[in-house]
């Protein structure tokens, strides 16, 4: 017997930067997020009684190390809650397109957390799924449901969990990323965050940020504004990449083509096209847009960074489980 | 007759970034620069009782528009304070390398405020200079000494000005602007900063981070600390650039090639070279670093930008006018 879950991958509109417990994995702040159809994780778990340790494989390549520690840290979790105390095979395989630097531990640990639980016999509610997901990986807590989520920042393990707002977004939101490559390290995200809550004096600001733009997200998606989305979005999304300059040492996930693409973005949203952008923990850039537009973008677009580069994704749906 | 008045820019390593007082340009905050050899205005005035009207030409170029009115704006100043209700002829010439993006209005101001203010018959102190200067552009305020330059901030006309911390400085100490050609058009500083008051909820913070940073500067110049000088330089630009992104709407002085000067003065100084960088408003990034590795980093940033666009400047002296 084995069980399989999908989970697809999700990106903030307004963003999670900054843990408030690193063991619990609560946030400092709210967050909301947009799931997509495009990226998403399958993840086949099998009891193993006889094994001594868990195996993992993803895109059939053996996890060791610290990857593989992280993901027994997390199924310890599993173990603990069900009183199954057998190890796991956790195979996993991510859709997500070659290089494109989106891999996300939000679908992989949303699809672990479905999948091992119902595997150890639990039977856990979406909300409880979301709580669990939460102690893999802060994002894969939205990751649980799709559409617009948004994840409580709670006070405690049981009330930090994330709920749909709506599931079925059907009023044109649409995501492109631009992926660009880049051979460059880059400083993860669980690091970086943690830098900006430390060290950057603009933090404490960041709260309240937050607070003001969760509220306005939900009015501007009450109102299925994908104008007004797109605009909060952005500038969100900088003021987050504000936390990362002004760390100590300061930094920037911005790479050249990050810079290329914010600028084209702009041009083209003063010639009157709704676009937006947001940016992560990494180069690549997310358009936001109405999908009346995706044309319109994309020929501006292909030019720069190469047609293949672009990626369109609608909003995507929440996990599925089911048992083989 | 005539009174000419050499004056040099400077490169604020604690920044000023925000006006309190629009019409007597008082600064938000305290801030401290670097006078550079390399880039200086000459300025000739001479009193012109025939003329209706003040008359100006920067490189030999008449000003007109928007430019003239600000200049006759600051002149109407020098003929409130002196008395002499003589209109000027205004010949300057800036001595910055083509295209260097570098020009500054602190030479400019610096040097027309001693020229203008002597012409009219007034004596002022440097101190008083200083004011006056500020009246023209706020980081003229510091051009009128030489060396490393504290701006007071103050609380109204009389206690904001600039004073010398050292006008000589001889502990190595050494500033290279990269020149990053653009064609882009930029946010202006004056309206940058402006709405980076108005709109950045990371402004009120900023305004301690320049408390705290004026005082560490100062402990690292009396203690001839260049890497520590260096050091607290970026950290301080990163986070005025924070302030950028974190306005509504947010914006970014840099470019694709701000990004790649950042990127490898970053690997230089893991690789153990001492050097740092700092950006204004605008594209070109200035390295700072101690002369003995000079030869070092223009070897390692002249493949990617050109020794040509790479401009060494030692500290730079204070005013100089004289009377033809």
């Amino acid at each position: 017997m084995a069980t399989i879950a999908r989970a697809h991958t999700n990106i903030a509109l307004v963003k999670y930067w900054g843990k408030k417990d690193q063991q619990l994995m609560l946030p400092q702040t709210d967050s909301l997020s947009l799931t997509l159809d495009r990226f998403y994780t399958d993840t086949t778990v099998t009891l193993a009684p006889s094994q001594s340790v868990d195996h993992y494989s993803i895109n059939g390549q053996d996890v060791t190390g610290r990857a593989a520690s992280r993901l027994t840290t997390f199924l310890d979790i599993v173990r603990q809650l069900s009183g199954n105390n057998t190890h796991f095979t956790v195979e996993s395989t991510n859709h997500v397109p070659t290089s494109a630097g989106l891999a996300s531990s939000a679908s992989a640990f949303a699809a672990l957390a479905a999948a091992a639980s119902r595997e150890a016999g639990l039977n856990l509610s979406r909300k409880d799924l979301s709580r669990l997901a939460r102690r893999g990986s802060g994002s894969a807590t939205r990751s649980i449901f799709g559409g617009l989520v948004e994840w409580h920042r709670g006070v405690d393990d049981e009330t930090s969990f994330a709920e749909p707002i709506t599931e079925k977004v059907e009023f044109g939101l649409e995501m492109m990323a631009i992926v660009i490559d880049t051979s460059k390290k880059k400083v993860s995200s669980r690091h970086g965050m943690q830098l900006s809550v430390e060290t950057s004096p603009f933090y404490p600001a960041w709260r309240d940020v937050v607070a003001d733009d969760m509220v306005k997200m939900k009015r501007a998606i009450a109102d299925r504004n994908v104008d007004r989305i797109g605009e909060l979005a952005q500038e969100n999304a900088l003021r987050m990449h504000a936390l990362t300059l002004s760390a100590n040492p300061g930094y920037t996930y911005f790479e050249e083509k990050t810079i290329t693409a914010m600028r084209l973005i702009d041009s083209l949203h003063q010639q009157g096209v709704s676009c937006y952008y947001t940016m992560d923990a990494g180069p690549n850039v997310k358009v936001i847009y109405h999908r009346r537009d995706r044309e319109q973008i994309m020929a501006a677009l292909a030019p720069i960074f190469g047609a293949t580069n672009l990626i369109v994704s609608q909003p995507g749906p929440g996990i599925t489980v089911r048992q083989l």
